[in-house]
Protein backbone atom coordinates (compact mmCIF):
# COMPACT_ATOMS: atom_id res chain seq x y z
CA UNK A 1 0.00 0.00 0.00
CA UNK A 2 1.29 3.59 -0.99
CA UNK A 3 1.54 5.86 2.20
CA UNK A 4 2.44 9.42 2.93
CA UNK A 5 4.85 10.08 5.58
CA UNK A 6 4.52 13.86 6.44
CA UNK A 7 6.26 15.90 9.31
CA UNK A 8 3.58 17.77 11.35
CA UNK A 9 3.87 20.48 13.86
CA UNK A 10 1.10 20.38 16.37
CA UNK A 11 0.79 23.71 18.51
CA UNK A 12 0.39 23.56 22.11
CA UNK A 13 -0.05 26.50 24.59
CA UNK A 14 3.56 27.33 24.70
CA UNK A 15 4.79 26.40 21.34
CA UNK A 16 4.23 23.41 18.89
CA UNK A 17 5.75 19.50 19.40
CA UNK A 18 6.93 17.40 16.01
CA UNK A 19 4.81 14.69 15.10
CA UNK A 20 4.92 12.22 11.67
CA UNK A 21 1.34 11.64 10.36
CA UNK A 22 1.24 8.39 7.90
CA UNK A 23 -1.49 8.31 6.03
CA UNK A 24 -2.67 5.69 2.96
CA UNK A 25 -2.99 7.71 -0.67
CA UNK A 26 -6.32 8.52 -0.77
CA UNK A 27 -6.77 8.69 -3.88
CA UNK A 28 -7.81 5.37 -5.87
CA UNK A 29 -8.64 4.95 -9.57
CA UNK A 30 -11.66 5.94 -11.69
CA UNK A 31 -13.74 3.25 -13.60
CA UNK A 32 -16.63 4.58 -16.42
CA UNK A 33 -18.89 1.38 -17.16
CA UNK A 34 -20.67 2.30 -20.64
CA UNK A 35 -23.21 -0.08 -21.71
CA UNK A 36 -24.32 -1.21 -25.22
CA UNK A 37 -26.97 0.03 -27.55
CA UNK A 38 -29.51 -0.71 -25.90
CA UNK A 39 -28.72 -1.45 -22.09
CA UNK A 40 -28.61 0.87 -19.40
CA UNK A 41 -26.62 1.31 -16.24
CA UNK A 42 -28.77 -0.87 -14.12
CA UNK A 43 -27.18 -4.12 -16.24
CA UNK A 44 -23.86 -3.22 -14.70
CA UNK A 45 -24.94 -2.65 -10.92
CA UNK A 46 -23.22 -6.00 -9.42
CA UNK A 47 -20.38 -5.38 -11.61
CA UNK A 48 -19.73 -2.40 -10.50
CA UNK A 49 -20.17 -2.93 -7.16
CA UNK A 50 -17.41 -5.58 -7.17
CA UNK A 51 -14.84 -3.27 -9.24
CA UNK A 52 -15.60 -0.80 -6.31
CA UNK A 53 -14.45 -3.00 -3.80
CA UNK A 54 -11.09 -3.40 -5.38
CA UNK A 55 -11.13 0.39 -3.99
CA UNK A 56 -12.01 2.25 -7.34
CA UNK A 57 -14.83 4.90 -7.53
CA UNK A 58 -17.08 3.79 -10.38
CA UNK A 59 -19.72 5.30 -12.21
CA UNK A 60 -22.05 3.78 -14.68
CA UNK A 61 -25.16 6.51 -16.14
CA UNK A 62 -28.08 5.98 -19.11
CA UNK A 63 -26.87 6.96 -22.75
CA UNK A 64 -28.99 9.72 -24.38
CA UNK A 65 -31.84 7.42 -25.78
CA UNK A 66 -32.01 5.12 -23.02
CA UNK A 67 -33.59 4.82 -19.95
CA UNK A 68 -35.30 8.29 -18.98
CA UNK A 69 -34.54 9.49 -22.48
CA UNK A 70 -35.49 6.41 -24.26
CA UNK A 71 -38.03 8.99 -26.64
CA UNK A 72 -34.50 10.02 -28.11
CA UNK A 73 -33.75 6.56 -29.10
CA UNK A 74 -35.52 7.11 -32.58
CA UNK A 75 -32.83 9.98 -33.01
CA UNK A 76 -29.56 10.22 -31.14
CA UNK A 77 -26.19 9.82 -32.72
CA UNK A 78 -23.29 8.78 -32.28
CA UNK A 79 -21.73 12.11 -31.73
CA UNK A 80 -24.78 12.67 -28.92
CA UNK A 81 -23.56 9.38 -27.40
CA UNK A 82 -20.01 10.04 -27.26
CA UNK A 83 -20.74 13.53 -25.42
CA UNK A 84 -22.45 11.59 -22.74
CA UNK A 85 -19.38 9.75 -22.46
CA UNK A 86 -17.11 12.10 -21.82
CA UNK A 87 -19.88 14.22 -20.16
CA UNK A 88 -19.67 10.73 -17.43
CA UNK A 89 -15.44 10.80 -17.91
CA UNK A 90 -15.83 14.49 -16.81
CA UNK A 91 -18.26 14.22 -13.63
CA UNK A 92 -15.92 10.93 -12.41
CA UNK A 93 -12.55 13.00 -13.26
CA UNK A 94 -14.27 15.72 -10.91
CA UNK A 95 -14.53 12.89 -7.91
CA UNK A 96 -12.31 14.17 -5.32
CA UNK A 97 -11.33 10.84 -4.35
CA UNK A 98 -10.62 10.39 -8.09
CA UNK A 99 -6.80 9.95 -9.44
CA UNK A 100 -7.00 11.36 -12.28
CA UNK A 101 -3.85 9.43 -14.16
CA UNK A 102 -6.04 6.48 -13.16
CA UNK A 103 -8.57 5.82 -15.19
CA UNK A 104 -10.40 3.17 -16.90
CA UNK A 105 -12.79 3.34 -19.44
CA UNK A 106 -15.02 -0.64 -19.32
CA UNK A 107 -17.23 -0.49 -22.63
CA UNK A 108 -19.51 -3.16 -24.32
CA UNK A 109 -20.29 -3.36 -27.72
CA UNK A 110 -21.82 -0.13 -28.73
CA UNK A 111 -20.23 1.68 -25.89
CA UNK A 112 -16.88 -0.11 -26.62
CA UNK A 113 -16.77 1.72 -29.73
CA UNK A 114 -17.76 4.86 -28.76
CA UNK A 115 -14.67 3.89 -25.38
CA UNK A 116 -12.43 4.10 -28.12
CA UNK A 117 -12.83 7.61 -29.24
CA UNK A 118 -12.85 8.57 -25.69
CA UNK A 119 -8.84 7.74 -25.50
CA UNK A 120 -8.63 10.34 -28.27
CA UNK A 121 -10.27 13.19 -26.10
CA UNK A 122 -9.69 12.22 -22.61
CA UNK A 123 -6.20 10.72 -20.42
CA UNK A 124 -7.30 7.09 -20.00
CA UNK A 125 -5.00 4.33 -18.34
CA UNK A 126 -7.27 1.26 -18.77
CA UNK A 127 -9.17 0.96 -21.83
CA UNK A 128 -11.88 -2.81 -21.77
CA UNK A 129 -13.66 -3.67 -24.38
CA UNK A 130 -16.30 -6.42 -24.51
CA UNK A 131 -17.59 -7.39 -28.06
CA UNK A 132 -16.88 -3.54 -29.24
CA UNK A 133 -18.87 -2.93 -32.38
CA UNK A 134 -17.51 -1.38 -35.59
CA UNK A 135 -19.68 1.17 -37.67
CA UNK A 136 -18.35 2.99 -41.04
CA UNK A 137 -16.62 6.59 -40.47
CA UNK A 138 -19.14 7.97 -42.56
CA UNK A 139 -22.52 9.30 -41.85
CA UNK A 140 -21.33 10.20 -38.08
CA UNK A 141 -24.16 12.64 -37.09
CA UNK A 142 -27.21 10.31 -39.08
CA UNK A 143 -29.55 8.26 -35.93
CA UNK A 144 -27.11 5.78 -34.75
CA UNK A 145 -30.67 3.81 -34.49
CA UNK A 146 -30.40 3.61 -38.61
CA UNK A 147 -26.54 2.54 -39.00
CA UNK A 148 -27.28 -1.02 -39.22
CA UNK A 149 -29.57 -1.09 -42.33
CA UNK A 150 -27.59 2.10 -43.80
CA UNK A 151 -24.04 1.29 -43.30
CA UNK A 152 -24.46 -2.53 -44.43
CA UNK A 153 -22.83 -3.65 -41.04
CA UNK A 154 -23.38 -7.19 -41.18
CA UNK A 155 -21.12 -7.03 -44.69
CA UNK A 156 -18.93 -4.37 -42.81
CA UNK A 157 -17.91 -6.67 -39.59
CA UNK A 158 -16.77 -9.23 -41.66
CA UNK A 159 -14.09 -7.48 -43.69
CA UNK A 160 -10.65 -7.38 -42.70
CA UNK A 161 -10.16 -3.17 -41.89
CA UNK A 162 -6.89 -2.11 -41.02
CA UNK A 163 -6.68 1.00 -38.29
CA UNK A 164 -6.10 3.46 -40.90
CA UNK A 165 -9.42 2.62 -42.72
CA UNK A 166 -11.43 3.37 -39.23
CA UNK A 167 -11.30 5.80 -37.22
CA UNK A 168 -12.11 3.79 -33.57
CA UNK A 169 -9.65 1.21 -34.57
CA UNK A 170 -7.45 4.14 -35.50
CA UNK A 171 -8.09 5.28 -31.73
CA UNK A 172 -6.99 1.85 -30.32
CA UNK A 173 -3.73 2.13 -32.48
CA UNK A 174 -3.04 5.31 -30.92
CA UNK A 175 -3.35 4.23 -27.59
CA UNK A 176 -0.76 3.71 -25.54
CA UNK A 177 -1.99 2.28 -22.24
CA UNK A 178 -3.63 -1.54 -21.26
CA UNK A 179 -6.27 -2.94 -23.57
CA UNK A 180 -8.21 -5.65 -22.07
CA UNK A 181 -10.30 -7.28 -25.01
CA UNK A 182 -12.91 -9.82 -24.94
CA UNK A 183 -14.97 -11.89 -27.15
CA UNK A 184 -18.28 -13.79 -27.15
CA UNK A 185 -17.26 -17.59 -28.89
CA UNK A 186 -21.15 -17.41 -30.56
CA UNK A 187 -21.21 -13.65 -31.67
CA UNK A 188 -23.35 -13.06 -34.68
CA UNK A 189 -23.99 -9.51 -33.81
CA UNK A 190 -20.09 -8.32 -33.51
CA UNK A 191 -18.37 -11.73 -35.22
CA UNK A 192 -14.74 -12.56 -34.90
CA UNK A 193 -13.85 -10.62 -37.97
CA UNK A 194 -14.43 -7.53 -35.89
CA UNK A 195 -12.28 -8.52 -32.96
CA UNK A 196 -9.23 -9.87 -35.02
CA UNK A 197 -9.34 -5.89 -36.53
CA UNK A 198 -9.47 -4.61 -32.92
CA UNK A 199 -6.72 -6.80 -32.07
CA UNK A 200 -4.87 -5.95 -34.67
CA UNK A 201 -5.07 -2.25 -34.02
CA UNK A 202 -4.00 -2.87 -30.79
CA UNK A 203 -0.84 -3.24 -31.44
CA UNK A 204 1.10 -0.86 -29.58
CA UNK A 205 -0.83 -0.78 -26.63
CA UNK A 206 1.43 -1.23 -23.12
CA UNK A 207 -0.43 -4.62 -22.75
CA UNK A 208 -2.68 -6.45 -24.31
CA UNK A 209 -5.33 -8.94 -22.90
CA UNK A 210 -7.61 -11.41 -25.17
CA UNK A 211 -10.23 -13.56 -23.75
CA UNK A 212 -12.48 -15.23 -25.34
CA UNK A 213 -15.64 -16.71 -23.37
CA UNK A 214 -16.73 -19.97 -24.73
CA UNK A 215 -20.45 -20.54 -25.83
CA UNK A 216 -21.26 -17.12 -24.99
CA UNK A 217 -23.39 -15.13 -27.51
CA UNK A 218 -23.31 -11.11 -28.18
CA UNK A 219 -25.37 -10.18 -25.09
CA UNK A 220 -24.01 -12.58 -22.75
CA UNK A 221 -28.25 -13.98 -21.78
CA UNK A 222 -26.18 -17.30 -20.07
CA UNK A 223 -25.67 -16.17 -16.54
CA UNK A 224 -22.56 -18.53 -16.60
CA UNK A 225 -21.56 -16.37 -19.48
CA UNK A 226 -21.83 -12.83 -17.48
CA UNK A 227 -20.04 -15.05 -14.56
CA UNK A 228 -16.74 -15.06 -16.74
CA UNK A 229 -16.92 -11.93 -17.76
CA UNK A 230 -17.36 -10.55 -14.30
CA UNK A 231 -14.29 -12.71 -13.45
CA UNK A 232 -12.22 -11.98 -16.52
CA UNK A 233 -13.05 -7.67 -16.17
CA UNK A 234 -12.43 -7.74 -12.10
CA UNK A 235 -9.09 -10.23 -12.33
CA UNK A 236 -7.68 -8.01 -15.29
CA UNK A 237 -8.44 -4.96 -13.39
CA UNK A 238 -7.11 -5.98 -10.44
CA UNK A 239 -3.81 -6.73 -11.94
CA UNK A 240 -3.47 -2.83 -13.68
CA UNK A 241 -4.31 -1.14 -10.19
CA UNK A 242 -1.90 -3.33 -8.49
CA UNK A 243 0.59 -2.72 -10.94
CA UNK A 244 -0.01 0.86 -10.84
CA UNK A 245 0.04 0.53 -7.61
CA UNK A 246 3.47 -0.74 -7.15
CA UNK A 247 5.32 0.79 -10.18
CA UNK A 248 3.48 3.52 -11.16
CA UNK A 249 2.53 1.84 -13.98
CA UNK A 250 1.95 -1.73 -14.38
CA UNK A 251 4.35 -3.41 -16.45
CA UNK A 252 1.85 -6.42 -18.05
CA UNK A 253 3.36 -8.93 -20.76
CA UNK A 254 0.66 -9.27 -24.37
CA UNK A 255 -1.15 -12.32 -23.20
CA UNK A 256 -3.74 -14.26 -25.22
CA UNK A 257 -5.70 -17.13 -24.44
CA UNK A 258 -7.71 -20.45 -25.59
CA UNK A 259 -11.53 -19.67 -25.02
CA UNK A 260 -12.62 -20.52 -21.14
CA UNK A 261 -15.77 -21.40 -20.07
CA UNK B 1 -16.10 -3.15 1.96
CA UNK B 2 -18.25 -0.33 2.91
CA UNK B 3 -19.05 1.27 -0.23
CA UNK B 4 -21.53 4.45 -0.77
CA UNK B 5 -23.88 4.26 -3.49
CA UNK B 6 -25.21 7.23 -5.15
CA UNK B 7 -27.72 8.41 -7.70
CA UNK B 8 -26.07 11.26 -9.96
CA UNK B 9 -27.06 13.72 -12.39
CA UNK B 10 -24.97 14.27 -15.31
CA UNK B 11 -25.20 17.25 -17.48
CA UNK B 12 -24.78 16.88 -20.94
CA UNK B 13 -25.87 19.90 -23.53
CA UNK B 14 -29.03 19.36 -23.89
CA UNK B 15 -30.27 18.16 -20.32
CA UNK B 16 -29.06 15.37 -18.04
CA UNK B 17 -28.02 11.63 -18.06
CA UNK B 18 -28.98 9.55 -15.05
CA UNK B 19 -25.77 7.69 -13.33
CA UNK B 20 -24.86 6.06 -10.43
CA UNK B 21 -21.34 6.14 -8.27
CA UNK B 22 -20.45 3.81 -6.29
CA UNK B 23 -17.18 4.99 -4.50
CA UNK B 24 -15.49 2.89 -1.34
CA UNK B 25 -16.05 4.89 1.97
CA UNK B 26 -13.57 7.13 2.02
CA UNK B 27 -13.22 7.93 5.48
CA UNK B 28 -10.72 5.77 7.86
CA UNK B 29 -9.73 4.66 11.47
CA UNK B 30 -7.27 7.43 13.08
CA UNK B 31 -4.33 5.98 15.77
CA UNK B 32 -2.73 8.36 17.90
CA UNK B 33 0.85 6.64 18.70
CA UNK B 34 1.88 7.90 22.52
CA UNK B 35 5.43 7.13 23.53
CA UNK B 36 6.41 7.11 27.09
CA UNK B 37 8.65 8.98 28.92
CA UNK B 38 12.39 8.94 27.76
CA UNK B 39 11.26 7.61 24.24
CA UNK B 40 10.41 9.45 21.32
CA UNK B 41 8.53 9.21 18.12
CA UNK B 42 11.23 7.31 16.19
CA UNK B 43 10.73 4.09 17.83
CA UNK B 44 7.04 3.42 16.39
CA UNK B 45 8.20 4.33 12.69
CA UNK B 46 8.13 0.89 11.74
CA UNK B 47 4.99 -0.03 13.45
CA UNK B 48 2.98 2.96 12.29
CA UNK B 49 3.52 2.42 8.80
CA UNK B 50 2.05 -1.16 9.67
CA UNK B 51 -0.75 0.06 11.06
CA UNK B 52 -1.31 2.93 8.25
CA UNK B 53 -1.73 -0.49 6.01
CA UNK B 54 -4.58 -1.66 7.80
CA UNK B 55 -5.83 1.79 5.60
CA UNK B 56 -5.71 3.93 9.03
CA UNK B 57 -4.22 7.11 9.54
CA UNK B 58 -1.67 6.82 12.07
CA UNK B 59 0.15 10.24 14.05
CA UNK B 60 2.81 9.71 16.45
CA UNK B 61 4.58 12.85 18.03
CA UNK B 62 7.40 13.69 20.59
CA UNK B 63 5.76 14.60 23.99
CA UNK B 64 6.71 17.76 25.40
CA UNK B 65 9.97 17.74 27.53
CA UNK B 66 11.75 14.82 24.98
CA UNK B 67 13.40 15.41 21.27
CA UNK B 68 13.42 19.01 20.33
CA UNK B 69 11.96 19.69 23.32
CA UNK B 70 14.43 17.84 25.88
CA UNK B 71 15.27 20.76 27.38
CA UNK B 72 11.97 20.88 29.56
CA UNK B 73 12.51 17.04 30.77
CA UNK B 74 13.24 18.76 34.32
CA UNK B 75 10.32 20.97 34.49
CA UNK B 76 7.47 19.34 32.47
CA UNK B 77 4.08 17.97 34.32
CA UNK B 78 1.78 15.37 33.60
CA UNK B 79 -0.53 18.31 32.73
CA UNK B 80 1.49 19.23 29.91
CA UNK B 81 2.01 16.22 28.83
CA UNK B 82 -1.75 15.55 28.27
CA UNK B 83 -2.18 18.54 27.10
CA UNK B 84 0.30 17.21 24.43
CA UNK B 85 -1.91 14.74 24.26
CA UNK B 86 -5.00 16.22 23.43
CA UNK B 87 -3.31 18.78 20.50
CA UNK B 88 -2.33 15.46 19.03
CA UNK B 89 -5.31 13.80 19.12
CA UNK B 90 -7.40 17.02 17.77
CA UNK B 91 -4.57 17.33 15.31
CA UNK B 92 -5.33 13.90 13.93
CA UNK B 93 -9.03 13.88 13.99
CA UNK B 94 -9.17 17.13 12.41
CA UNK B 95 -7.54 15.41 9.34
CA UNK B 96 -10.03 15.17 6.36
CA UNK B 97 -9.77 11.54 5.97
CA UNK B 98 -10.12 10.78 9.78
CA UNK B 99 -13.41 8.87 10.71
CA UNK B 100 -13.73 10.52 14.21
CA UNK B 101 -15.83 7.84 15.37
CA UNK B 102 -13.29 5.16 14.76
CA UNK B 103 -9.80 6.68 16.69
CA UNK B 104 -7.05 4.26 18.74
CA UNK B 105 -5.27 5.22 21.10
CA UNK B 106 -1.71 3.32 21.64
CA UNK B 107 0.17 4.54 24.65
CA UNK B 108 3.22 3.07 26.75
CA UNK B 109 3.99 3.59 30.06
CA UNK B 110 3.54 7.07 30.55
CA UNK B 111 1.82 7.29 27.44
CA UNK B 112 -0.28 5.19 28.31
CA UNK B 113 -1.03 6.05 31.81
CA UNK B 114 -1.73 9.38 29.92
CA UNK B 115 -3.87 8.03 27.40
CA UNK B 116 -6.47 6.65 30.04
CA UNK B 117 -7.12 10.47 30.85
CA UNK B 118 -7.76 11.09 27.30
CA UNK B 119 -10.62 9.11 27.14
CA UNK B 120 -12.27 11.42 29.19
CA UNK B 121 -12.15 14.32 27.22
CA UNK B 122 -12.18 13.18 23.85
CA UNK B 123 -14.14 10.26 21.98
CA UNK B 124 -11.77 7.24 21.76
CA UNK B 125 -13.04 4.03 20.17
CA UNK B 126 -10.44 2.02 20.60
CA UNK B 127 -7.38 1.95 23.70
CA UNK B 128 -4.05 -0.02 23.80
CA UNK B 129 -2.24 0.12 27.05
CA UNK B 130 1.59 -1.41 27.03
CA UNK B 131 2.72 -1.63 30.45
CA UNK B 132 0.80 1.42 31.51
CA UNK B 133 2.59 2.87 34.53
CA UNK B 134 0.38 3.99 37.55
CA UNK B 135 1.00 7.48 39.42
CA UNK B 136 -0.24 8.77 42.28
CA UNK B 137 -2.87 11.38 41.91
CA UNK B 138 -1.87 14.12 44.00
CA UNK B 139 0.94 16.59 42.97
CA UNK B 140 -0.38 16.86 39.50
CA UNK B 141 1.51 19.98 38.22
CA UNK B 142 4.85 18.38 40.10
CA UNK B 143 7.36 18.16 37.24
CA UNK B 144 7.16 14.17 35.99
CA UNK B 145 10.78 13.37 36.78
CA UNK B 146 10.34 13.40 40.59
CA UNK B 147 7.36 11.90 41.16
CA UNK B 148 9.24 8.43 41.10
CA UNK B 149 10.60 9.49 44.36
CA UNK B 150 8.37 11.54 45.41
CA UNK B 151 5.65 9.04 45.27
CA UNK B 152 7.74 6.18 46.22
CA UNK B 153 6.61 4.76 43.32
CA UNK B 154 8.17 1.28 43.29
CA UNK B 155 6.34 0.51 46.48
CA UNK B 156 3.19 2.05 44.97
CA UNK B 157 3.09 0.11 42.26
CA UNK B 158 3.20 -3.10 44.27
CA UNK B 159 -0.32 -1.61 46.00
CA UNK B 160 -3.64 -3.42 45.17
CA UNK B 161 -5.50 -0.17 44.14
CA UNK B 162 -9.41 0.38 43.02
CA UNK B 163 -10.53 2.04 40.40
CA UNK B 164 -11.92 4.52 42.89
CA UNK B 165 -8.68 5.48 44.32
CA UNK B 166 -6.71 6.38 41.09
CA UNK B 167 -7.89 8.38 38.41
CA UNK B 168 -6.44 6.34 35.66
CA UNK B 169 -7.66 3.51 36.56
CA UNK B 170 -11.39 5.43 37.34
CA UNK B 171 -11.17 6.60 33.51
CA UNK B 172 -10.42 2.68 32.54
CA UNK B 173 -13.56 1.90 34.32
CA UNK B 174 -15.51 4.87 32.68
CA UNK B 175 -14.06 3.67 29.44
CA UNK B 176 -17.00 1.87 27.25
CA UNK B 177 -14.54 1.25 24.55
CA UNK B 178 -12.33 -1.93 23.62
CA UNK B 179 -9.13 -2.52 25.15
CA UNK B 180 -6.29 -3.92 24.77
CA UNK B 181 -3.91 -4.80 27.66
CA UNK B 182 -0.04 -6.11 27.12
CA UNK B 183 1.88 -6.89 29.69
CA UNK B 184 5.90 -7.60 29.46
CA UNK B 185 6.63 -10.81 31.87
CA UNK B 186 9.72 -9.61 33.43
CA UNK B 187 8.71 -5.51 33.34
CA UNK B 188 10.57 -4.42 36.88
CA UNK B 189 9.32 -0.80 36.05
CA UNK B 190 5.77 -1.54 35.47
CA UNK B 191 5.45 -4.46 37.68
CA UNK B 192 2.15 -7.09 37.34
CA UNK B 193 0.14 -5.98 40.25
CA UNK B 194 0.06 -2.63 37.74
CA UNK B 195 -1.36 -4.79 35.20
CA UNK B 196 -3.74 -6.47 37.51
CA UNK B 197 -5.33 -3.08 38.66
CA UNK B 198 -5.96 -2.21 35.06
CA UNK B 199 -7.49 -5.11 34.50
CA UNK B 200 -9.69 -5.20 36.85
CA UNK B 201 -9.98 -1.43 36.26
CA UNK B 202 -11.72 -2.50 32.45
CA UNK B 203 -14.37 -4.60 33.69
CA UNK B 204 -17.05 -2.85 31.89
CA UNK B 205 -15.19 -2.50 28.94
CA UNK B 206 -16.88 -3.39 25.49
CA UNK B 207 -14.20 -6.05 25.59
CA UNK B 208 -10.68 -6.66 26.70
CA UNK B 209 -7.67 -8.25 25.07
CA UNK B 210 -4.78 -8.86 27.66
CA UNK B 211 -1.14 -10.29 26.66
CA UNK B 212 1.62 -10.91 27.95
CA UNK B 213 5.19 -11.12 26.10
CA UNK B 214 7.07 -13.89 27.64
CA UNK B 215 10.38 -12.72 28.84
CA UNK B 216 10.12 -9.24 28.10
CA UNK B 217 11.64 -6.21 30.16
CA UNK B 218 9.99 -3.16 30.64
CA UNK B 219 11.48 -1.21 27.58
CA UNK B 220 10.74 -4.56 25.31
CA UNK B 221 14.62 -4.37 24.87
CA UNK B 222 15.10 -7.56 22.70
CA UNK B 223 14.11 -6.94 19.10
CA UNK B 224 12.22 -10.42 19.00
CA UNK B 225 9.75 -8.74 22.15
CA UNK B 226 9.43 -5.73 20.08
CA UNK B 227 8.32 -8.17 17.00
CA UNK B 228 5.84 -9.91 19.48
CA UNK B 229 4.06 -6.69 20.39
CA UNK B 230 4.03 -5.08 16.74
CA UNK B 231 2.16 -8.39 15.91
CA UNK B 232 -0.07 -8.06 18.66
CA UNK B 233 -0.87 -4.08 18.10
CA UNK B 234 -1.62 -4.63 14.28
CA UNK B 235 -3.89 -8.21 15.07
CA UNK B 236 -6.15 -6.49 17.94
CA UNK B 237 -6.32 -2.92 15.70
CA UNK B 238 -7.12 -5.24 12.33
CA UNK B 239 -10.17 -7.07 14.16
CA UNK B 240 -11.21 -4.21 15.82
CA UNK B 241 -11.49 -2.20 12.15
CA UNK B 242 -13.11 -4.77 10.59
CA UNK B 243 -15.38 -5.30 13.40
CA UNK B 244 -15.95 -1.41 12.92
CA UNK B 245 -16.54 -1.90 9.53
CA UNK B 246 -18.27 -4.59 8.82
CA UNK B 247 -20.81 -4.05 12.15
CA UNK B 248 -20.70 -0.29 13.03
CA UNK B 249 -19.01 -1.39 16.16
CA UNK B 250 -16.92 -5.11 16.87
CA UNK B 251 -18.45 -7.54 19.29
CA UNK B 252 -15.97 -9.35 20.63
CA UNK B 253 -15.57 -11.63 23.49
CA UNK B 254 -13.45 -10.66 26.72
CA UNK B 255 -10.53 -12.76 26.00
CA UNK B 256 -7.28 -13.77 28.16
CA UNK B 257 -4.19 -15.48 26.78
CA UNK B 258 -1.02 -17.16 28.54
CA UNK B 259 2.40 -15.61 28.17
CA UNK B 260 3.55 -15.97 24.45
CA UNK B 261 7.03 -15.39 23.00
Amino acid sequence: MQLHDNAVHITIRDGHIAGTLISPASRMPGILLVHGWGGNQQQYQALTRELASLRCVCLTFDMSGHAATQARRETVTREDNLADLVAAYDFLAAHPLVDRAAIAVVGSSYGGYLATFLTELRPVAWLALRAPALYRDTQWRMPKQQLRVEQSLAQYRQQTIAASENRALGACAAFRGDVLLVESELDRVVPRAVLVNYRHACLDAHSLTFRTISRADHALSDPGSRGSYATILRRWMEEMITGARLHGRSDVAVEESQPQA
